[in-house]
């Protein structure tokens, strides 16, 4: 249930409303906007206090929300939400491109791809230390050697990090130098991870698990937030179907249909997406098309060499390439349409 | 196995080389291009003949394609397959736009849609007149009683046709007025009906079925192809996956992989593809920053009015605005990257 | 929506009632049962008449279906439909046995397998002459020339046959030999077979589509019974997952879940269902222990040499060794629980 | 890869060779049978030391092992794998049946419920404190609170406890009351979790995850095998399918293929499974014929008042009739076929 407050109602009447929740064993989360405050009511069967706030004073109206998440419904929420990473709005006007090698293998390689996909024009870089795999006998990550190595690549490019974490021992020792912490599709549904990454003050790049619905998926997305931290990024990763051509099948229909449900950001990952080299440049345009804030591209300065993933790896070249394609794209699909 | 003759080679050689084929049990299918031609020749084991066909006079190359899908693979044929509509060309430069409403059910609203999709710049027009229905009681749409409708809406707007069949009858009863046969998802593996229309000189739009593969799906247009119909467009129209917000899946990375794979034209029909309205136009800018050839739209003058899908048509206005935007999409795609 | 009637009405009563139902423009389906008659209303919105009827004389109650399959729903017939092939009654006490090859291939081969599954103990046999193949160039059937091993094969064993047919044309070709027509997986939503076979007289049985939903495959079955043969038989074979190990994943939750939705007998195709010999005969155990009427089960007297689909076939052995199990196991999930 | 020991090769030949497969960078896990001992050599691409090991006094045979699951795979070791719980051998002669309630939420009724299963014949009791819910917002189990009642129905039933642990620290909670540590479905790839449980000294049941295939399962088995604990029990809980009229899709087949791949016991849990009350005991029984070693089922004493899964909970009269059928049941599929 959110309670919308009036334009004109005062601090005091916000915390009184906020005090009767309590009261009642529901917990109440502020969403303020510029123009008026909303509060949501979380608990078991909310809407059960609906007569004793609707009459409060200052409050404008009384909203039941059926789906069943809350914090992240857009309803909750008037505008986009806008997070922060570096000097980057992520949901705001611009596309943010992250990129960078699946995981961190060798010092010189990650150092060389860093201030490659820098050049061409990325926002932030991918660095997997801990990497999760579905058999114990491949390449687990560099772990805490691998640290080191992106702190120099920081060091060396200014780009913010995003790194995956695994297990909640994994958040102290990422703390130092990771940006934004990466949940990856394996831990979508390990709701004891998204509590910890929700007591985190620091953003949160949730991928959508590889046979999740939107409503499970926004669900876990409710687990950080509701814990406080509400700078989530939902990333599109690709489900997984029938098809024995591509890896996963990118779910692009994602895109427009988160954009209406939630105003969480929303980027793609067309690399594990599609897990299919050729596929990746034509999809991030598909992407963007449909209207994702932003692309998680898995680029390598040696694809041919990596421990993992390199099949679905860009070249630096064909990164820039990708980019450079992006803008005039952007432009086109904000041009007005022409008054005849 | 593909027999690709030397550009010098002379008519005389082709058809030599073509009778051994049948001489020996297979199949010939010619290719010919601006430069050379090239023989597709099936049957159980085709390769058995290497040795005879590879040392003839004009032969340049044989290769042996290991995918099971022949005459629609991209080996067979250099360039891409242009499919002639009106005096449109499927699969070239420009984007082939089908719109109107799921079933013809009532004339006044047929013809004003049909107006309405041709001065928005449709380049033909949807026109079902049998309805494949998962429920015997479900409207199966007006049968011989919509023909005259269709040809009336043909003399006044001039659009091609698109109509589908459901049964070996349905191609005689719409000889007259359809431009072009489609058969939908649940016939896509009604292998009799793909060797009728495979024997029909009329172009065919072949839907994919709902959990098809993409090799499934070139294979059920293999079975046009061989019957000598080589006028075959695809239609991507979303495959079944476990999520319920949408009614189906548009599967965009069908599109760059077609393409990859095929020279057939690929088009997209975002319309069943999602379900819902909200998602068509998203999906379809989409589906052409993937490298559609063109799309299929349901439209319908009054979508609350409509027997069938009415959930998921966009009205004349809705598609006005879409095309409004498709032109200033295509040109950003192919404009050059500037050089700097 | 379901008229039932007092168990005291009299045949003018109801023949009243049709009437009134037909002159409102529904169609009228009668079940009559040992103890009353239920009329099955259908058409657009039929519960629109209830008032009408509701006091007629002779009615006991008036029931809205609202699961969209009225005349297979369990709900229109009180009992079990038992269908009778050859002296067996399918969906009754015994179960019924279908074997042998995927496809008539070789004459002698085929005579010898169905003597060795008429020994086994099969009730009918399989035969498919025409073969619906994904593939244009793999072996498409014998066709008509099959016909004729068909014919003397039932001759030599007396076993009922059981057909596929794809196309309407096919139904007269085998109506001489044939005692079930088998429309397969592929076709389940062919509805304009699905209608021409529901004019014939035959019983048929009907595949699940490889990735129908069950109320899909019970409105298909529906299009059979409206036509007015309600002798249909289903038979689970198997849906698309993304498992990799089988070729497909046999359902059997289907097989409680359609006997508590409809009165029609449900079998259950191990052989294609999987697509490996080694889990046939378990997977043939539990779909009896989860109340399947009977199994087809693929038997090739040598199955390295058959022309499809050898990977699943059990030799004439492994089939008798399967039936010699059946025995036991449908005794003990009838043996009534031990007084203590 | 495997090393097979001849059946006379000395305690110092089978040291002697572990020592040089560690020098070589590779682990080594040795599986002592009745006739032979057996050695699995893991790490990256260790067939590179195949000539190495392969002339060592003592060794049979080196068998390469393409399926990427060592040891967890049946070439590993040649019988089943027993794990013992309480007084009960899991992979033996006789079932396993594990019941109770999905989550402990009243002590009364768990008490009560825990009573009834055992005089039903249980083996084991389940029982959650800790929940895995896809909402915040639902009841996420009675945590630490719980783990008092969890020990009284221990104490007065003496039935060993399955409990699900979600995280680390839970495993120390859950020490000292439970004999099975139960990994869900959502966390069956929480890599980190896995590992946990592999150095813990207590029997894993790994619940297959809702889209897994069988390849990853085993692979997550082997993530805790590999650890050192090889006390593994499999449980099939049902996949995510497009079907709506059940929850999941219980997926038998994976019964006899696991038992065939695997020499790890494998049980099955159709309770949550289907989601269904109506189909739980009919896939019960499918799941024993299919060769399950046991069942885990949902019991409550009274399911309309079960704060979480009650529509797919039996009652105990529900789960005695289940459990007495069961008998006869197993007596049928072993019983000798008649010589005639």
């Amino acid at each position: 249930m959110i309670i919308v407050m009036r334009h004109d109602a005062t601090r005091d009447q916000v915390e009184n409303l906020v005090a009767q929740v309590h009261a009642r064993g529901f917990r109440a989360h502020l969403s303020g906007g510029d123009e008026r405050t909303v509060i949501g009511v979380i608990g078991i069967d909310p809407f059960s206090i609906r007569d004793v706030v609707a009459d409060a004073p200052g409050v404008a109206e009384v909203v039941r929300i059926t789906r069943p998440f809350k914090l992240s419904n857009r309803e909750f929420r008037a505008g986009d939400t806008h997070v922060r990473v570096g000097d980057h709005d992520v949901g705001g006007d611009s596309l943010w491109i992250v990129a960078g090698p699946c995981s961190v293998d060798d010092e010189e390689l990650f150092l060389e791809t860093a201030r490659r996909v820098k050049q061409a024009g990325a926002h932030a870089l991918r660095g997997g230390v801990f990497k999760p795999r579905t058999s114990p006998y491949s390449f687990q990550g560099l772990r805490g050697d691998g640290v080191d190595i992106l702190k120099q690549a920081r060091r060396e490019t200014g780009l913010p990090l995003v790194c995956e974490v695994l297990a909640a021992p994994d958040i102290e020792a990422l703390a130092e130098v990771a940006d934004v912490l990466q949940i990856g599709a394996r831990n979508m549904q390990n709701f004891a991870l998204l509590s910890e990454v929700g007591r985190v003050r620091k953003p949160v790049l949730l991928k959508r698990g590889m046979s999740a619905t939107i409503e499970e998926w926004l669900l876990s997305a409710e687990y950080v937030l509701s814990q406080g931290n509400y700078d989530v990024i939902l990333c599109e990763r690709g489900i997984r179907t029938f098809e024995t051509y591509t890896r996963n099948t990118l779910d692009l229909n994602a895109i427009p249909l988160i954009r209406e449900l939630s105003h969480l950001p929303v980027i793609v990952d067309p690399s594990h997406g599609t897990g299919r080299r050729s596929l990746v440049s034509p999809m991030a345009l598909a992407a963007i098309a449909a209207g994702a804030h932003g692309l998680l591209i898995e680029v390598h300065a040696h694809p041919e060499a990596a421990l993992s993933d390199g099949a679905q790896s860009l070249t630096p070249a064909g990164f820039q390439e990708l980019v450079d394609r992006l803008g005039p794209l952007v432009k086109a699909l904000r041009k007005p349409v022409a008054v005849t």
